[in-house]
């Protein structure tokens, strides 16, 4: 009866015990945010979400950093999908990121659209939805609106940065503009710039929300319409990217779908395709399109060495920050080289660094599984850096 | 002057002294192609073009089979594009396959839409094109009006079979129905079934199309459009899977297009995202939606073991076939390991098989491109089969 209950049960419980608080912050018009593309963007507003509580000294908070398609509900059911959150298998009491003992705090990134001002956000010029007027923001401007957050629950350092994926790309810009506030980085499945394969298929999905009549050159909101078809063509063909052809052979092979035998039509008849499908359509109920099109291209436009005079170790200079860097052997999104790329730049600068290829025919979305070699890898990271940082440690607890 | 005049020199006589003749045949209603959907279609007409003579005991006839996008006009100046032919580096005089010394036939597959019978044609049962009407076919169908092509021709047994990626699971299924009909076979860079993450890419195309409103459920023809955008899209997405990473790396990294930083817009910034833009345009002048999705579907069914008793080798059994399999190191669309199932397919009924791999960093298209390990092991099987056969060889001509 218990195991038979006990994934239902872990439901019931997703939200209770690990401290919850829902928040946003509004930042005003006087104090915008000085985008790297020399523009500003005033007022805005950060939603974010907290776990656990904040000790005294101000010293146990831990920033994750969501990626393209994830948000702020990291361990609580989401409000629109009603799924538990994306990661709550590593964030929660006694799990690797432990809320009985830390702070966890997940912002919904700049140019989002749970709650952090995007371009579905209503542009203050005009009364009217942003659209194509919100200005393209990068990388460094999403963590910059988190410094700003940070700064403003009254925090100074971070015990902990960490994310995966274009989470992972925050972590980095966080650990390199913000030196001094990062005790400890986690950067997971990701790359210090994005490759010319994944600029690729990002400029597929945007042209598919594009090539959608109803996009509207963005300003869908007007027309009361929804680019949903180019959005989910979009969400199917990243979708792809994120499962490894081993992972997809697994899944699906050549089964089938609800039916014995091939109907000779253009109907889902394997497996795989229903799936995509179905992905892709429930992709569009939780997510804008304009937003996709933004976060997209933040992620193309990340390039730290650029942003460093072409040498990606002076991105790192100087940092006294330890760094735990993670990819997955399967993924060809963010495959172990470009990982080996920015370990090969931490250690050229004397950086503390530890790097974990992790086993997993999982692809890419294999950082958001309960793989036991990678949550072992982040609980004992942490507990190493607890101990250095003089917080408290399992071991004590024992 | 002879140096810079050269390439436009061999275009110029791309279409001389290749003995180009370019014919149809149609093939009455009451001899119809009876599919494998269990349907049958006629009349049908097969459009085809052949290069060089056919000897007197009609022996030395090559059929080239085309991939997805691909065409008939392998070795002259393509009608609509003017660009010379997609495998004039392999096929013409003194080539590797030589058309002094070897008749080649490639004919446009059935379902595609330059001058074979697809979804474009008219049915003869409305007086309108096919569009959603035209069957869905096999690999298993274009064969057997190739076949049909070739009684016509009266030519019984092809010296060599030959095709990369769709053509070459023709190239299997000929070897497999009609092995009294194939002296030598060399399937390149394919697979005996399509796998799970191929027919998901498939079925984003696909999704991509019918997502434009252009597409009208098929019936664009009658509504004087065309779903541009949405073949455009999936054109795109398709593209990547062509190319290695390396590839895509080494031809673009991050370099930008015609201008010296990011425009923070979504103009193609990247000349990666102008270069596919220019692929997805420039494909739909010369392609129709409704084949595309024909042509998937076919690809997607392909599996050549489930057709005979889901035991590959039951496909080869008591062949008499030479075969020779070539797969490319960097092609993760029809990886080595799919070549190598099929070899081991050959092996356990004790078919004459010869197998190489490849080392390219051209990713799938490799397979056009003259890499001169491809174009050595093709002409030494060629020249070995021919001495086999009794065909003059390049030592006796000596």
């Amino acid at each position: 009866m218990m195991a038979i209950n006990s994934s239902a049960h872990h439901d019931d419980i997703a939200d209770i015990g690990v401290g919850l608080n829902q928040a946003t912050v509004a930042f005003p018009a006087d104090e915008p945010l000085h985008l790297d593309s020399g523009k500003t963007l005033g007022p805005f507003t950060i939603a974010y979400n907290t776990y656990g509580s904040l000790n005294a000294a101000k010293t146990n908070a831990i920033l994750i950093c969501h990626a393209l398609t994830g948000d702020q509900h990291v361990a609580n059911r989401h409000p629109l999908t009603e799924k538990v959150g994306w990661w709550s298998e590593l964030v929660g009491p006694g799990k690797p990121i432990d809320t009985d003992r830390y702070f966890v705090i997940c912002p919904n990134i700049l140019g989002g659209c749970l709650g952090s001002t995007g371009p579905a956000s209503i542009n203050p010029e005009t009364g009217a939805p942003y659209g194509l007027k919100f200005p393209v923001i990068t990388i460094g401007d999403m963590v910059a609106a988190q410094h700003r957050l940070i700064d403003h629950l009254g925090i100074y350092q971070l015990f902990a940065v960490l994310g995966g994926s274009m989470g992972g790309m925050q972590v980095l810009e966080w650990a390199s503009r913000y030196k001094d506030r990062v005790f400890a980085a986690l950067p997971i499945a990701t790359a210090a710039w994005h490759s010319s394969q994944n600029i690729a298929f990002h400029e597929v999905g945007r042209q598919a929300v594009m090539a959608d009549p109803n996009w509207q050159r963005g300003d869908y909101h007007a027309h009361g319409v929804v680019p949903r078809n180019g959005l989910a063509v979009a969400r199917m063909a990243a979708h792809i990217t994120y499962l490894s052809e081993d992972a997809l052979h697994e899944k699906f092979g050549r089964n089938l779908q609800n039916r014995s035998d091939l109907t000779f039509t253009f109907d889902a008849d394997f497996q795989v395709e229903s799936y995509l499908r179905h992905q892709g359509s429930t992709f569009v109920d939780r997510f804008d399109p304009n937003s996709y099109l933004y976060i997209t291209r933040a992620m193309d436009y990340f390039d730290l060495a650029a942003e460093n005079g072409d040498v990606l170790a002076n991105a790192f200079r100087g940092t006294r920050t330890r760094f735990c860097v993670v990819s997955f052997t399967s993924d060809w999104l963010y495959p172990t080289r470009e990982s080996r790329e920015i370990v090969q730049a931490l250690n050229a600068v004397a950086a503390n660094v530890s790097f974990v290829e992790i086993e997993s025919n999982a692809g890419h979305d294999a950082f958001l599984l309960d793989e036991p070699e990678f949550f072992a890898t982040i609980r004992g990271f942490i507990e190493s850096c607890a101990a250095k940082r003089g917080l408290p440690t399992l071991d004590q607890e024992d």
